[in-house]
């Protein structure tokens, strides 16, 4: 015990000395420092990740799984992620009387394994700088909303000629707004099978209790195999299984796709954030987290069907929390604002980047502009999905009619004219959406959200008003009889009604009668209002981030690793602890001994009896372990993997102290949170019988202390 | 910050070579060996801590304020102790125009201390072994009840011979149930006045949130003064102030006047305490507390009145929590299981301790015989208070009615032949006691928590009712009108009736049909049933427990410190942390910086302003600080002084994971928590101003780090 202390203390000393800030890009990872990275624990050659004669390598056995990061650990096309990350594999298969999800699930063969239709994994092929490309496309003197659907119409015809390969997953992704426009091509797999789960006991072990927390004992990974044309798909990468997992001090590098940073705003855009994004995300997400307890509560079916709801919800609540005390624990805005002036001041004297200062302006002219209406606009936001990997928070109701409306009216323009969400090749993905959340709905949670959402929009000031929801219920008398009657008339709740719906033209559906259709219609026409303003937005900054953030590059003359943008990103770090506060330290890692430790019998903490058993003879198994990675949401499943590019462990998670490092990284408590592999290796070997698996992990026997 | 763990963990390191358990007697701390004391950190010759020859030294310097513990820090009669000891005082003194309470308060001079009117303080003159003479007033062949009698009666004697000197209270001291009985001769001073006490905010800093809780931010220290006929008290012994305070791996020696622990109980004595004594602590008090929460609920008089009491129920709830939390941690009940049989067998075998198997029996026997009444005589038990110091945790109606009647019942006995609560010496200060609960009585919730006691008895099976109650309330119906009609109809609550009814006979008390005067005689003859049977069982304890623990003792073949008894004991321990869980390290010391990190602005974190501005000049004062002394309740206000004798701190706490170490001692978790002298020159120099109590404590200046 004495000497665990001691140990971590002195690598907590050690590693002090290195910071490991920046989400680097495949092809920035290339002009970091080859001495400096080998002195921090990289064995391999940068190029063995990555080959830029080839554009690919190591990293590319980085996957992405519907939004989750993951990575490919045989030449079978086995590969791991978080248990989260293929849930709804579990989902899809779980019965009374297979419950796959509380026992969790080992393919005895891999004919046994359980295929998911809902998942797909990509991984990079290429990536293709089109910056100049994209924006040839602008007309002179074009608007600010014209110069977005330009660079919309652009993106998409590249994508549009990238994908006529099949198996192929095309986007443009922006760098800083701007500063660089890539094309990455990427192999897409959709055959996706689930190999291994353990109990869901081990999976969430914790729950919302201990999410965002350290110490943390939860087993948040699963494993699953991609198949091409029905065979296991052959990676020509993969992280070999590392027996010794990762300890205190140890070089780890953190290899996934973050969703989405901050840290190129300006002070004010970050204000916005703090003082209106996050702290709206704690009053309306906490409210509808109490509407779903108090409209579940008794109801196992209730409690079963919105459970993944009510995670992400809590997920989001407790996010948008931290963030709020993060700025205030780091001083993050006081930070930013004193950071903008220095390039302010020092930009004003360039020749090449006095425009910088314009721009800088005009971007909080534009932040001015959106708080006009933005309490409208955040409502509108919760209730139609802006992108096909998310699902609005909102109720299903709306989000069905939105959808629905909203697909029959773009289905009537010619493909590359459409919102991307509904050109021909996203339809499936869009039908499958609908789909599945069906498995979500229940009908007292939905309608008290509804409700909630009701008494949100009739309260606010005139100039912001809601109109399809003031028509409705505009002198808010009987707002519940309203809604008993917006879904007793509706048919869209029904499967096969709604997949039919899908299908038809706007006449055919407003023939229906149906009146959450036609308020999808409604609501569809002011969302599509809202969605012009953002093109206008998202084309000021695109024509203003990009001349700002060069002059911060220039100014700051280093490398400036660009915010994440659901791309591939390789993060460099060490396992440590950190002190989360006053007369606390935080030892990088856990043990088994902890999971007993948490035990009481009662979820969240409810560990499996073989769990408990086996930890009578073996409880120094290490559980998770910290490291100082720079990750953010997305970065879930990412593989966590040592200098000489074997798996060490599966990234899930940040700790709460950390969440507002998505606007600034700071070393003293920037830390990730990685279940540990010998963990995996433990639980398939003494507590369960994974033999099968682990011979092809390459595994087997006990896991090294 | 990197250094400080690293020091921190050297420290950890380096202190757990040694082990801290005992709350020693002074005459056992000379038994120690001198040198391994030396080896500890012990400077001065035990001698000087204590003079066989004299029966005194410089441990006498510890006094007793009313249950608390204390030291003299000065020749002229200044002493510190917790803030909680004094806090008596202030409420005396608080007024809306003057909130001493809040604002604290710093005497200008010796003439504006406030003076305390129900604070008594004592320092032992002597102690003197009185085994032979209690036990032979014991008749051969005498009942348990009988036994029990005689050895009060020759108590009872030998402290009235030796109260006869002026300034004076005595008590024969059991140590071990009956091992030894000591003569305890103790000067005592009824003139205490406050100097000092800190802002309640910092005082309380942390509240009941941070309780039992480490990392601890609480400058729990008062200072006072004893007087002796007018004029400040010259102790012969005090501790001089150490200006440099305690850091990690420091030598401190924590003394004071322990209440009860229970080391020495058998394994099926301990499963009573466990499994029914904090087990029903649990449930009853935390009922109460949310009963006085709701009764009080936006009444500011109320929740006033309450807060002392309120206080100190929410301590003995977390406090039973933390018994039974300790006792599986700490596999208390097992331990002591296997460690009584190893005993058992060794002494069957032993032909001097042959008789230890059935005086072990003999008590297994008697728990069985006190589970027939068990619930029956816990609710008496709380609403009559057992000894001079404690007040029943029960409505002040049952406990100003029983009081009442008790007294005028005992007052007709000769003085020698009553309950030592009623005895002429003791008269003044049960007055004083019932005065003082005036402060406390709060109706709506007194009323609230008697309904509780009634509802619970109306509960209790045949065999175990308590008749008193049954009469009033025994079908059960209107309980809240009946109790209305009890308290309307009472003089109980008005003061001068109730200091008129303490001097009556039963005869006029019985003539003012008062009802809670007729149910405090009611429930009197039930409390005296119940009492006999605690005499007959008492004397069984004194009867077979010294036999047992003879046998412990010698199978033990070394010296074994006696359950604590409120007498002065010495413990030696060091300064160091903690891992209270799987990959969690609590550091040693604390500092003004997590003062300001916990500040929130509201209550239980509300820093004063001044202390908030002093911190931005001087943030890494240490605030308080952990060691391994072995400690219990009583030790509040306990003197931490280092090995020149010097005071470096004043105990306050324990950490919640030690707090079963009533029942046994674990060194890896075994922690007291003091508040650090620097702290409070801080505050005296830096924040407010305090010089002149500076002055004559010998410190001034800033304090070292």
């Amino acid at each position: 015990m004495i000497r665990r202390f001691l140990f971590a203390a002195l690598l907590l000393a050690a590693a002090s000395a290195f910071a490991a800030e920046g989400k680097w890009t495949p092809q920035q990872m290339l002009e970091l420092d080859p001495v400096m990275l080998k002195k921090q624990g990289l064995e391999l050659p940068p190029s063995r990740l990555w080959d830029p004669k080839r554009g690919t390598g190591l990293l590319a056995a980085t996957v992405n799984v519907s939004g989750c990061s993951g990575g490919f650990i045989s030449p079978d096309g086995l590969f791991i992620t978080n248990h989260h990350c293929l849930f709804s594999i579990l989902q899809e298969h779980a019965t009374p009387q297979n419950d796959v999800i509380t026992n969790g699930f080992i393919a005895s063969s891999r004919t046994a394994e359980l295929p998911g239709h809902s998942l797909r994994l990509t991984m990079p092929r290429s990536f293709t700088d089109v910056t100049a490309k994209v924006l040839a496309a602008v007309p002179a003197n074009a608007s600010d909303a014209d110069r977005n659907h330009a660079i919309e119409r652009r993106s998409n015809e590249l994508v549009a000629e990238c994908e006529k390969r099949p198996q192929t997953r095309c986007k443009v992704s922006v760098f800083d707004g701007g500063v660089q426009y890539v094309l990455v091509d990427a192999q897409e797999l959709s055959d996706i099978r689930l190999a291994y789960a353990p109990p869901r006991a081990i999976g969430e072990y914790g729950g919302e209790t201990d999410n965002w927390m350290w110490p943390r004992h939860t087993g948040d990974f699963a494993i699953g195999r991609a198949y091409l044309d029905g065979k296991p798909y052959k990676s020509e990468f993969y992280f070999p299984i590392s027996k010794k997992g990762a300890n205190p001090g140890d070089f780890v590098m953190v290899l996934g796709y973050p969703g989405t940073t901050y840290r190129s705003l300006t002070a004010a855009e970050m204000a916005e954030r703090r003082d209106l994004w996050f702290a709206r995300r704690v009053d309306v997400y906490g409210e509808w987290i109490r509407l779903m307890e108090e409209t579940t509560k008794g109801n196992a079916d209730g409690t079963i069907t919105v459970a993944s709801d009510l995670k992400s919800l809590a997920n989001r609540f407790k996010n948008a929390e931290g963030q709020i005390a993060g700025f205030k624990r780091g001083s993050i805005l006081e930070k930013q604002q004193s950071a903008d002036e220095s390039v302010l001041a020092w930009a004003a004297k360039q020749p090449t980047h006095r425009a910088a200062v314009d721009a800088y302006n005009g971007l909080r002219a534009m932040i001015e502009e959106q708080k006009r209406t933005w309490e409208h606009d955040f409502l509108l936001s919760q209730i139609y999905g802006t992108n096909a990997s998310s699902v609005p928070p909102g109720p299903k109701s709306l989000f069905f009619g939105t959808s629905v409306a909203r697909s029959a009216i773009e289905r009537q323009k010619p493909d590359e004219t459409r919102d991307a969400l509904y050109m021909q090749r996203n339809i499936p993905r869009l039908g499958e959406r609908l789909e599945r959340e069906q498995k979500n709905y229940f009908a007292p949670s939905d309608r008290a959200i509804l409700a909630s959402i009701v008494r949100r929009a009739l309260a606010l000031r005139a100039e912001q008003r809601i109109a399809s929801i003031d028509r409705i219920f505009g002198n808010g008398a009987n707002v519940d009889a309203k809604i008993a009657e917006l879904y007793d008339g509706s048919k869209i709740f029904d499967l096969t009604e709604r997949r039919a719906m899908l299908a038809e033209t706007p006449e055919q559906l407003h023939a229906r009668h149906d009146p959450l259709v036609e308020l999808g219609f409604d609501l569809d026409r002011e969302i599509r209002e809202l969605s012009a303003h953002r093109d206008t937005w998202d084309g000021t900054v695109s024509r203003l981030r990009p001349v700002w953030r060069r002059a911060v590059i220039a100014h700051a003359g280093k490398p400036i690793a660009p915010d994440a943008n659901s791309t591939l990103r390789f993060s460099y770090a060490h396992v440590k602890g950190y002190a989360p506060r006053d007369g606390v330290v935080y030892t990088p890692q856990t043990t088994v001994a902890g999971v007993v430790e948490k035990h009481t019998g009662e979820e969240p903490f409810d560990a499996p009896k073989p769990l408990l058993e086996a930890a009578k003879k073996r409880s120094d198994v290490v559980v998770d372990f910290l490291a100082d990675a720079d990750t953010t949401g997305g970065n879930s499943g990412s593989p966590a993997v040592n200098g000489r590019g074997e798996l060490v462990g599966v990234n899930f998670d940040r700790v709460w102290e950390n969440v507002a490092n998505d606007f600034g990284y700071n070393p003293a408590i920037a830390r990730n949170v990685n279940v540990d592999i010998r963990y995996l290796l433990w639980l398939l070997s003494d507590v369960y019988d994974g033999k099968a698996l682990l011979k092809e992990m390459g595994g087997g026997g006990a896991p090294l202390r």
